[in-house]
């Protein structure tokens, strides 16, 4: 009977690890893997700095002859020579010479620091110092943030903004990451029609699921393409045959065709193998999973909010470990605002707007109600072995941003 | 003289908010909505769900029908019709009858309740009860999720994936967003190369900036194309004008020559007007802004650390509002793991690992060490008017993720 023996969560999601898979790995170019996931260990090929370099615009010199110089008692140096970026000096600093330096350029030999110009004064040739600086002073030591044959980074890392900068000075111009998976969201339901302004048919309801899931899975480093099947079982059977094919990983959404118990299962079944299907959460329940064609497949819920949320409990992860990147649910404690009632046996995600504090589920919950989503900014958890929370009592909770690609 | 008198960072931030620029609008196709901002209220034009609505396959009928239905006392009721999903159906249910429903169908006249299929058995004409349910009971009602007429997103918002489902729902199949701004990172620094395995010239480095920047402008919305500048005011010149004409923002790194303190800034006073050059803050002191042919001129570091410092600081807020999104730093409470000095009147962003309970600063922290942005999730806040904080201390963090997008 439908969903009359239902999988504890902790099994439905070990069937998903089970049945991982990893992406392939592709080169692209430097400027192409922002926010990609590292398939290489990154070993620098250069020093970074590769000498010892300026960081200001002034003086080179010996520190030792800046000592005692204030604004009382000023000491004049000779200048011999200018460097700037990107130009090399092979001048040697001797006693009581300095070098016009800019920054970034290559500190010369014998010089040990570099004095700001706002401190000096000169009239090109003759330079008065007003204040003293210690050897090593505004010089960045050559290596100093990477030394050339190190691993600076591991493969499986996440590049954001700084690690493509490090990945550049290691004097990378292309970087091998995972592939991003191809997901094929196959949306089912006769009485779907697509967002209109104008009066809908009778019996007819605007297709949601289109835009939230394949936005969903876009924020989990997906490529998301989208095709529509009827509610029969060949149609379906067409669509996830033809998907098994080309794409890594198949997602339907709704799919329960009259007095047929769920024709999309009946599809995977058909096709491939049912890992599970009716799961002990609250919402989504008649979430499902199985393998046709060695390719991941999610049947989803026609409800919104019961959608998405079986995205996040089971696809997400799946998702980011395609890609090579470690997920865990980051489980912060709050304090909750209302008391939660909850049924033994089954895990419970609840929409929730939380803060530093507190959090506070929101009150109308129908898996239909997508506006519940958009008020709330949290799941609040509730394990299968609790029958609820008071108010006051300190709660689990998941923001969604912590869930973001 | 360079730098001499800095500004405090909040003079410098007030002086970007009063050049605030706010993007224009573009109608573009929902598909394409997720992650901009809505520059106009929405407004259902239906309702959702449009009818009342079975949220169950199974049998709709009258809930009075069904108390005291149970295992062993089951009740029988007769089949007088089948619903599907996008179908209508004009029976009215009387005392005793019972049709087929498929989640999603319109809820017949006269019936209030849906029975689950796994509590019936049938023959087809005959359907025998084992369960009961109350009226109402797997029903979602119409405009249980959204009412026509009503506002339910307001402009200004940021559209999630949970949003571009209760956009559609609404009708919408276009919406209102705030264009994107276009950014023009002009890379100026004699010393740069692009990234290559092989040996790099004496006295040159590899540009990083042109790879940091960029990603960290798009993590805030914006579009970046990139230019690159030799150090004299002429070159710069040149890039800043044309930039000004075809762009809505522009970002400028390095550009410090030898002996004129800061051409970039030099090219900005002339082309147009400082804002400011020079703030109290650690890294990324010698930051600037002005404005050129009424564009915001950002004008960062040249070392990395700095100029991705001085970006969250100054530029991040700036593309948000740019786009109608509010935007303000998050700032938590952690305990303080090592003891950390900061000097008066200065205010540090000091580059951190933190998690749910500590935050501890990354050790090597020149300006040029990119390492320590990978290294580092966060950053300390220290007050201009704090002089650091002893181990144990509670202090303000703010985590990098919560800075993004």
């Amino acid at each position: 009977m439908f969903l009359s023996k239902l999988d504890s969560l902790n099994d439905a999601v070990k069937l998903i690890d089970e049945n991982q898979k990893v992406m392939d790995i592709e080169e692209v170019p430097l400027a192409e893997a922002h926010k990609r996931v590292l398939a290489e260990d990154i070993i620098a090929y250069h020093n970074s700095p590769p000498f010892d370099k300026s960081a200001m615009d002034g003086f080179a010199l010996r520190g030792v002859d800046t000592f005692g110089a204030s604004q009382s008692n000023p000491k004049t140096l000779k200048i011999v020579d200018a460097i700037g970026a990107g130009d090399f000096c092979d001048k040697v600093i001797n006693e009581g010479e300095a070098i016009v330096i800019a920054t970034g350029a290559p500190i010369p030999e014998g010089a040990d620091a570099v004095l700001m110009k706002e401190y000096t004064t000169d009239d090109g040739e003759e330079l008065t110092i007003y204040s003293q600086v210690t050897p090593g002073e505004n010089v960045s030591p050559k290596a100093e943030d990477i030394k050339k044959g190190e691993k600076i980074l591991s493969k499986n890392t996440f590049i954001r903004y700084s690690e493509m900068g490090l990945i550049a000075s290691a004097g990378y111009d292309s970087v091998k990451v995972f592939k991003k998976p191809k997901v094929k969201l196959i949306i089912t339901g006769n009485e779907l029609v697509e967002p209109t302004k104008e009066e809908i048919d009778k019996a007819k309801i605007i297709n949601s699921n289109k835009y939230t899931i394949k936005a969903i899975a876009e924020d989990s480093g997906a490529v998301v393409s989208i095709s529509h099947a009827g509610d029969t079982f060949e149609e379906v059977k067409e669509e996830v045959e033809k998907a098994s094919k080309d794409y890594d990983v198949i997602m339907t959404t709704g799919g329960t065709a009259i007095s047929k118990g769920d024709v999309v299962l009946d599809v995977v079944d058909d096709l491939g193998e049912i890992l599970f299907h009716g799961v002990a959460i609250r919402p989504g329940k008649p979430i499902g999973a199985g393998i046709v064609n060695d390719k991941m497949v999610f049947t989803f819920s026609g409800q919104p909010v019961a959608a998405m949320s079986q995205f996040d409990m089971f696809a997400r992860k799946y998702l980011f470990k395609m890609q090579g990147r470690d997920f865990d649910w980051h489980i912060v404690q709050r304090e909750a605002k209302l008391k939660i009632p909850s049924q033994l046996g089954r895990t419970d995600f609840i929409r929730a707007f939380s803060d530093d504090t507190y959090a506070r589920h929101v009150l109308n919950r129908g898996s239909g109600i997508i506006r519940s989503m958009v008020e709330a900014n949290s799941y609040i958890i509730i394990d299968e072995n609790d029958e609820g929370y008071q108010k006051g009592d300190i709660i689990n909770v998941v923001f969604f941003d912590s869930l973001l690609w």
